[in-house]
C-alpha cells in the first residue's frame, strides 16, 4: 500500500508519475532502451528535454528573455553558483532571513562577495516574514536574496519582495509550481527538483538573460550560466532521468489545471491542516498566519515528550516521515503539489484520534 | 524488445538492474514510498548509501585511508573541484593527454593553477598511450592527472602511470569497475556514473584522506571534498535515486564475479570485437594494439559514405547508438560492463553481414 508520505524532501511525487516511469522504464518510446539508457545528445533526449523545458515555461509564464537551465549541485550549488556567476569581487549582496536556508545561502556568499543582512527575522526563531515595505534594499547591492518557503519552519512570504531596479534572486526549491508566479519580477528564480519538481540531483535556474556574461573566470564550466545558457545545459552530461521526471510532473500538474489548479488544491490542504490545528488545545503553529507556509507546515504536541509515540502511530497508520527538522524537532507535515487532500484529511483524522487518546 | 545498445553515456544498465528498479519503483523495501521519495537522512536510505560504499570499498579494494565521496556535477564539474581542493594559486598540475577528456580537463585546471604537459599524444591524433617510464614528472607538481580510458577515441592505459611521491589522479569515468585496479596508487580516482555505474548525475570521487583539508577557500561547500567527507556526501540532498542504482549494480557486478569477473567478460568481449575488425578490410581501428580500449571500440569504414546507412541498418537490426562522437565522425561501439558477449556477436555478425552487403 502506498504511504501517505509527508516528507521534506525529496519528496512525494504523483502516483500517476510514477506508474508511467516504472511502465516504461525498460523501454522508453519504443526505443528498446531505458531513458536512463540513452545519450543526452540523441534526438530522442534533446527532443525531450526540450518539451520539459517548454512545459515548464508555459505552466510558469516564463517569458522569453529569460533562460532555462537544467543543472547540477541542488540549491546548495547555487548558493556559491549565483555570486560567482552574478558579483565581482567587491560587490555587495542584501538578503532578507526568515528562515535557516536563507542564512546557510548568506554564509555561502560570504566567499565571495559582501553580504548586508536588510531584514532578520531570526531574533524571534523565524515566524514571520519581515513587513511588506519594511526594508531598505541597497541602490548598490549586485542583487537581493531571499527565500520565498523556508522549509524548515514553515515561512512563506505573502508577497514579492519589492526590489526596485535591483536584480530580485529567490530559493523557490520548496514551493516552485506551488501556485502562479510573476516571473518578471524576478533576476534568478532557482530550485531543487526534490520537492515539486522530480528527483533530486536536478536543480532549475531560470536566469533573465541580462545578468548572463557576467561569470567570474574560475566559475567551474559546469556552473558558468551563460556557457550552459548557450548548451542548452549540455556543457556536460546533464541529470537525464531527473529531467525526464520533470517533464512527466509538469505533464501532471497541467492535467490538473496548471499553477491555477495547483494554487487552489493547495490552499486547500494547507486551510484544512491549519484549521485543524487552531481549533485545537492540543497542537500548535508558531508561525504568523500570513506568513504559513502551504507546503510545510511545521506544529508541536502540547507534550513534547509524546512526540516519538505520535511520530510511530502515525507511520503505523501510513502517514510517513512527520517528525520536524532535525533542527527544531516537533512535527512537520511537508505537503507539497503531489500530496492529495485526502492525505491531508487523513493525516487530520489521526492526529484528532492521537489527541483523544493521548491529549 | 530490448535493443543491443552501444551509447558511450549514458549506457546500458544491466537488465536484472532495470527489472528490480522498475518492480520496486512505487514501494521500496515495503515502504510504500520509492526511493526517490524518501529523505536522505531517513535510516533506510542511509543504509543504502553506506550498503553502497561498503560494495564500492569491496569490489575495489579501497583501503580505509581512502573517503568514498558521491557527489554532483558529472566528471567535468571535478575538472574544477579537484584543483579547487588539491592546489593553492601558483601551484602547478601535470597532465599526461591521451585524448579529448584529458585535454578539457587540463583547460579547465588553468582557471586554478598551472598546467604542465608532461605527455602529448595529440600529434598523431590520439592512437597511443605514451610509453610507461617515457615522460617525467615534476617533482614539485601538486598532482598528475591522467585519463585511464579516453572514452571518444577508445585509448586506454596498459599501465597506471608511475607518479613517484606525487599524488595521481585519474578520471576513470568510462572504465571505473571494468576491471581490478589497485586503488593504493592513486591519490583520486573520480568517474561520472553514466556509463558503467548507473544513471547520469552521480559522480563518485575516491581521494585519499591525506589530501583533504586542502581546499580553497573560496571552494563551493557542496564540491568541498573535506566536508563532504566528513558528512558522508550529505552536506545537502545527494542525487538518491542514483546511488541507489548504483548499488544494484555493484551487487550485479559482485554476482558476476566481481571485477575479475567483469575483467574476463571485457576481454573476451573486446578481443571478439578488435578480432573480427583486424581481420576485416573494410573496418579498420587506428589506435596502437596495446592502447586500445575494452570499452569504446571506435571504427572506420573503408567508404566512409556508407557511415549513415550503416547506422540506419544498425539500428533496424536493434543495434542502436554506433554513430562515433561528433567530433570525430565514423562510428563507435561503446561495450561497458552492461553489454553482453551476445550484444558483441550480434554487432559482428552484423557487421560481417554489411560488409558482405555493401562492401
Amino acid at each position: 500500500m502506498r504511504a501517505h508520505n509527508f516528507s521534506a524532501g525529496p519528496a512525494m511525487l504523483p502516483l500517476a508519475v510514477l506508474e508511467r516511469a516504472r511502465d516504461e522504464l525498460l523501454d522508453w518510446g519504443g526505443s528498446g532502451m531505458s531513458v536512463m539508457e540513452v545519450s543526452h545528445r540523441g534526438k530522442a533526449f534533446v527532443a525531450a528535454a526540450e518539451a520539459t523545458q517548454a512545459a515548464l515555461r508555459a505552466l510558469m509564464g516564463i517569458p522569453e528573455e529569460y533562460a532555462v537551465l537544467f543543472l547540477q549541485g541542488g540549491a546548495m550549488g547555487e548558493f556559491a553558483a549565483i555570486p560567482m556567476n552574478l558579483t565581482a569581487p567587491g560587490d555587495s549582496i542584501d538578503f532578507l532571513l526568515t528562515g535557516d536556508w536563507g542564512v546557510k545561502a548568506a554564509a555561502e556568499a560570504e566567499k565571495y562577495a559582501g553580504v548586508r543582512v536588510v531584514a532578520d527575522e531570526s531574533a524571534d526563531h523565524f515566524v514571520r516574514a519581515p513587513r511588506e515595505g519594511s526594508f531598505t534594499v541597497s541602490p548598490d547591492a549586485a542583487y537581493l536574496h531571499y527565500t520565498p518557503n523556508e522549509t524548515i519552519r514553515g515561512v512563506e512570504f505573502g508577497y514579492v519582495p519589492d526590489a526596485g531596479p535591483v536584480p530580485l534572486v529567490a530559493d523557490m526549491s520548496s514551493t516552485i509550481l506551488s501556485r502562479p508566479v510573476d516571473v518578471s519580477r524576478f533576476g534568478v528564480i532557482y530550485a531543487g527538483a526534490q520537492k515539486n519538481m522530480g528527483p533530486s540531483g536536478l536543480v532549475v535556474v531560470v536566469v533573465r538573460r541580462d545578468l548572463l556574461g557576467r561569470a567570474r573566470p574560475q566559475t567551474p564550466t559546469v556552473w558558468d550560466f551563460t556557457v550552459q545558457a548557450g548548451a542548452d545545459s549540455m556543457v556536460n552530461t546533464p541529470p537525464t532521468f531527473g529531467i525526464y521526471l520533470l517533464g512527466l510532473v509538469l505533464d501532471w500538474i497541467t492535467d490538473q489545471g496548471g499553477l491555477l489548479g495547483m494554487a487552489e488544491r493547495n490552499r486547500a490542504k494547507a486551510d484544512a491542516l491549519y484549521g485543524f490545528i487552531d481549533a485545537s488545545g492540543f497542537y500548535s503553529n508558531p508561525v504568523d498566519r500570513d506568513a504559513r507556509s502551504w507546503m510545510n507546515v511545521p506544529f508541536l504536541l502540547a507534550d513534547p515528550s509524546l512526540d516519538a509515540t505520535f511520530v510511530a502511530r502515525a507511520a503505523d497508520a501510513g502517514l510517513t516521515n512527520l517528525a520536524g527538522h532535525r533542527s527544531v524537532g516537533g512535527m512537520r507535515a511537508s505537503i507539497y503539489n503531489a500530496m492529495p487532500l485526502e492525505g491531508v484529511r487523513a493525516l487530520v483524522d489521526f492526529m484528532a484520534e492521537f489527541e483523544r487518546t493521548h491529549g
